[in-house]
This record gives structure tokens, sequence and C-alpha cells, in this order.
């Protein structure tokens, strides 16, 4: 068998013990696992952002990955524990829609919930479902248990989809989306996803923060130092960026922020 | 023999190269551990802090684990590098009680200082023991040379203890402890440690900061959104939060905060 | 075979998906890899920065890792993506001078230029070539890969050198250099390299920020608390710490800061 891989998401930090004790767990089940972090600062129970960051590194990892997500605001309450197979990787996290986008470029094949209880930890806490539900599961897939053993099956259509992930159209050519995540570096990551058509199109328009940018740039470098610039970023989305600056506090935008886009088609 | 795993705790942050160094050496010694990082936001020098932060972690961790450990105000003067063996794990610190909470929990049986020369480095700075005295001995640990050839041998009863780590007495069922620890969310945990009959218990009574706090939770959700909720957390301590906010911020408290408890029993 | 070992250094951050997606793509090419992150917090673009924090994990690793280096305000212009193989190690990074320092150290063999396309990504990102090339490059290298096949060889004294790297001489013994890096602590590390020699020395006088520190101690212990102190930090160099304090935020200085030494020989 191949190394087994498994990522991790969460919106815990790197302070505290959380994402070490999930680790403990998983090794204590599959010791030979490669552990990955995606992110740990996903804003805090901000399911969009971690559906993007999530679904702009799974494409890059390799076929049979376990990729564990734990943004999970519903803890405690009623909403379920899932895993979903889909044809190269299977995904474990809370329903609450944070796998739309993952699953959208990868699609499901199988979901379960995580009813199992010989899969859990033998004491569930009400506050820590990442350690003693998620962690677990996830170990136990990457080292080979099948998906249908860990619970009763789930049907795709009944998974939970977030609203606001797309642009929705506001006229012919015209689309009104947000911008989806805000980089270490202040790029801003837009809900549009582009074509390879698209990637050099000089005549879209995009307007934010009462700013409009004209055209599509290939990258930073084909604008002056400091200017503005958008372009088709390295997950394929419409990024707008600031050539060795930060356009998240030039304009003084955040995750949410409106984005309109005109001559998109 | 089973992978060896070895986790890190330290003030170090991660901006600089002195986590990666400990790695380096690490795996020059003993290349198949799995390296885990608990947490290397510990605050500057804050022992208890990370006494905590070790000890909710620990417990998850496979049997044979070596937790490394360097939370170090002592660098270069008198204290002693050490190593604790218990039934389950190997401890290495310096000797300044951040190894008290774990070891009241799995205690040791044997605990050398790290005198022999010959499982550090060959020229060891005055300045970082982590890189040139801890991590080759948790690397030789780990790998599989036996605890009393790091050193001589150190009683038990003679390792460092930290003042405070517990609530005392007030009264007959009222105690004064602390915060011991505000995690990435905010949530406040202190160092009253909760048996399963606290769990729900709707009589206790909690002060802190001018609030006052009646009855034990079973979870964030019990409470409405941005009320404060007192609950007993993942570690099995009582913890102060925020439904969907910030307790920390909200109080305007941090570690060491008072927190007196009434109908503590 | 050994375990492959790579390690990363890059100005990522840690909330994005950026160095989890360069960790997927070395996976799946070397799945054996031990990954280890040096850090992901070089400021954005501090090429010096980065040369310091690289060169000073180094020297730890064992023979044969590979060091991945992505601090690169040149993606997408003419600057080469390089790789040069010393005695003791591989490094794979963008040609501008981030590998100064650490050449000096351990000088390179051979130096190639990444230019082979079966050894990137399919498909190259104008933005992103930590993934698409970079990543691709240093997991070929780590599994075996001969470095004369990942492209044409580049002179290695045609590699980009940084300037200010070194301090300058004033006068016959006073030199004038600059902090290079401020650690998690606030220390400031300067680029006046020592010898063994002058670990001691009671004579040299340090100049900055209208401050004068007079003599080397060992370490910082060797003060009283909350006193300025200089001293030959752990990777060798001229350091100036505060005893359980700050520096960088007592004396109001950052990377880039004059430093003038003065009975420097």
């Amino acid at each position: 068998m191949t190394r087994p891989v498994i990522t991790l998401t969460t919106d815990f930090g790197q302070a505290d013990s959380y994402v070490g004790a999930m680790k403990g767990v998983i090794l204590g089940i599959c010791p030979e696992a490669a552990l990955v972090d995606i992110s740990h600062q996903i804003r805090p129970q901000a399911i969009q952002q971690a559906a993007y960051v999530l679904a702009s590194a799974t494409p890059y990892f390799p076929d049979g990955a376990v990729h564990l997500v734990v943004v999970d605001p519903g803890v405690g309450s009623e909403r379920h524990p899932i895993a979903v197979q889909t044809s190269r990787a299977i995904y474990v996290a809370p329903d609450n829609g944070v796998l739309n986008i993952a699953l959208e470029q990868d699609p499901g094949r199988l979901a379960v919930r995580l009813t199992e209880s010989r899969y859990r930890l033998p004491d569930v806490s009400a506050t820590f479902h990442g350690r003693d539900i998620f962690a677990p599961a996830a170990a136990h897939l990457a080292c080979g248990t099948p998906l249908h053993e860990l619970g009763e099956e789930l049907r795709l259509a009944d998974l939970i989809t977030l609203p606001n992930l797309k642009p929705r159209p506001e006229g012919s050519t015209t689309w009104l989306g947000q911008v989806l995540h805000t980089d270490h570096f202040g790029n801003l990551i837009t809900n549009f996803q582009c074509t390879s058509d698209q990637a050099f199109d000089d005549q879209l328009s995009i307007l934010l923060a009462g700013e409009r940018i004209v055209g599509l740039k290939r990258t930073f470098a084909d604008v002056e130092q400091e200017h503005l610039v958008a372009y088709v970023g390295s997950s394929g989305r419409l990024e707008i960026a600031v050539r060795e600056g930060n356009a998240a506090a030039l304009l003084g935008v955040d995750v949410g922020e409106p984005v309109r886009v005109e001559g998109w088609s």
C-alpha cells in the first residue's frame, strides 16, 4: 500500500493543543500517515472561506488522500459529521457546506454519516468532535477501512448547500459576486471561476470598493508597482492584487465584499 | 518497531528557524520519526501555560511517544535539562515545572539529568539548548536509547514544582483559582479540574472579572448567541466562553486572571 | 536509500493553501519524504531575511536534504528558477540571491536552471511557481533524479549576489553592518559573523539606535533583567537582546537598522 496522506483544515489556530491532539489520535490509529496542514487559520466559523481554501489545495494531492476539515460552528448541535468518497479522495467534515467547492471539482460517489461508535474515541466530548469523531474517522479511512463501515449512507443530493458561493447575473453580461478569501499578501480571491479563454480578456470591467479595473493581465509584473491589477489566479479564479502591495489594506475590503463584473460571458 | 513519534512544544514562534533546526537535528539521529507540533506559540517563558497545553494533548498520543518541551527562561543558568519516563511516554524538558500537569496525569517512573555529552551536539551553545541538548536527547530516546544512558538519575521527588497550578480553598465550598490559558477562540480555560459528576452542575457559581455565571451547561449551543457560558471543556477543565464570541476580549481578561467558584465540592 | 528530507522556506504565511498545495505536489512525486517547515513567515519578498533564516537552519539537517526556498518577488518576470548541489545538500530556489549565505557556508558544486518541462507540473501558472516548478523539482531531486537532468547548467559564478549582506569597513577597526533579522523574542540578529575568539570580547563597542553596548557576554543571564546585552548567538552572529524583554520593541528597530561596531578585528 502506498503511504496514507491526511490533510487538515481547521479554524483552530496553531497556539492551542487542538491540532496536536487530533494528530495524536490519527497516529495512534494510522501510524504511517503523512500529515499535511492546509490551514488552521480559517476565520472562526467561516465556512465559505474554508470551502475555498480546501478546494484550492486538494487537486494537488495524490489520489487516495483523506482531507479532514473541522470548521464547525454547529458542534454540539444537530449537524451531522460525514465522510464523502470521490474518484480521487475522501473528505471528512461536518455536513455544513464546507465541501461544496471541492465536490464540485471532484464529485462525490458515496456519502455516510459517521455514526458507528467503534470508529470514534470511547468518550465523545460535547465540544471537540475534531478530536473525538473526525480525526479517528479520517485515520481509519486513510488506513483502509471501507467508507460504508463508518455509518449509515446519506444521499449525496441531501448534503447541505452553501448560499452565495457563485456570482449571480444582474444583466446579460453583468454579474455580482464577492471576495471569497484575502490571502497573506492581501490579494483578493473572488468567486468568479475563469475559463482559459478569459485569462487575457482585456474587455472585462471589475468594480469593487468604488474602484474600476479594466482588463485582465497575465500577472502582477504586467502593471507598475503599487498599481491595482486583475488576473486569473493560481486556483483559476479572478483575483485582484496590488503589485508589491496589499490590495485588502489599500481598498479596505475583507471577505464578503461585493464584486461586480461587466462583460462576463 | 513501531514508528517513533516526537511532539514539540515551545515558545519559539514559527517565524524563525529555531523549530526547523531542532527538527533537522532530530531527523539526523532518528530519520523515521513522525514529528508533531503541539504549539510553538506558548507566550515567551510562560511555564504554567505550557504545562497546561502540553498535558491537554499528550493523552491522545500513542504509547511510546516522546514529548519535547522547550519553554526555558533559565537557559544558560543553573536549571537542569531532564528526561522523565512514565508508563506511556517519555518527556524531555528543562526542570522548571513545565511537566507538572502531564506527570500528575501519567506519573513518572524514572528521571535523569541530560548530562551525557555523547547525546548532545558536539558544540553546545549558551542560548539554544533546544537544538543542542533537548532535540538530540529526544531523538535518541525515540529511536530506542534507554533513558538511563542519557545521564545521572534524579529523584522524582526532587523535580521542581510550580506554584498556583491548582485552586486553593477560601471556605468549605469556595475556591480561588485562575485562568490557565486563553485559546484561539477567546475561550478561558481555568485550573479547576472537573469530575464527570460536576459536568452538569447547575448550582455552581463562577465569578471572574466582575461577572457571575451560574450553572454549568453541556456546550455553547445551550445558551443564546453572544451569552457567557461555563462548561466542562474538552480537557476536563472548567471553561468560560461566549457563544459565537470571544470571552477573553469581552471580559478583558488574560492568563492569570483570578477565578472564584462557589459551591465547588 | 535513507528517508528523503525536504525543508520549506517561504513568505507565504500559513493561512492560505499555498504551502499545503506545494506539499501535495511533493508527496505525489516523492511519497516517503519527510517535510519540514523552516519558516513561512519571511516578510513578503524579504530576500536577505530569508537568506539568513535558511542558512541558520540548514547546517543542522542530515546530508542529502533538499532545501526549497520560495521568496520570489520576481515570479512571472525574467529571474530563473535554479537548483544548486553542494557537498551536503541540494538547494532549490529562484536565482535572486536568497542562497548567498547558505552557499557561503557550504559552497555550490553544480547549478542548473530548472528548464526541463517534464520536471514541472503540466500547466505552469504565471503566479505560483512554488507549486508548479519549485516543488516538483525538489521532490524529484529528493527521490533521486540527478541534478543535471533538470535543466541546463549554469556557471556558479553567474549566480545573483545580494548587496549589503556583510558589514563594510569605516576605519581600521570600525565596521558598519545591519540588523538581518528580528526574532520572535525581539532579539536582533546582525550581519556580523563572529569567530570563537570574539565570543567573549569585552572591548567591542556596539552602536545602534542611539544606544552603545560595551563588551560581549556569554548569554542573557549575564546581565540584569531588562538590560541590553550583546552576545554571539546560536547561529554564530552578533546579536543584541534585552534579558526577559524585547530589544526590537524597546529600541524601535527593525530589519535593515544600521549597526556600527568599534574594536572589530
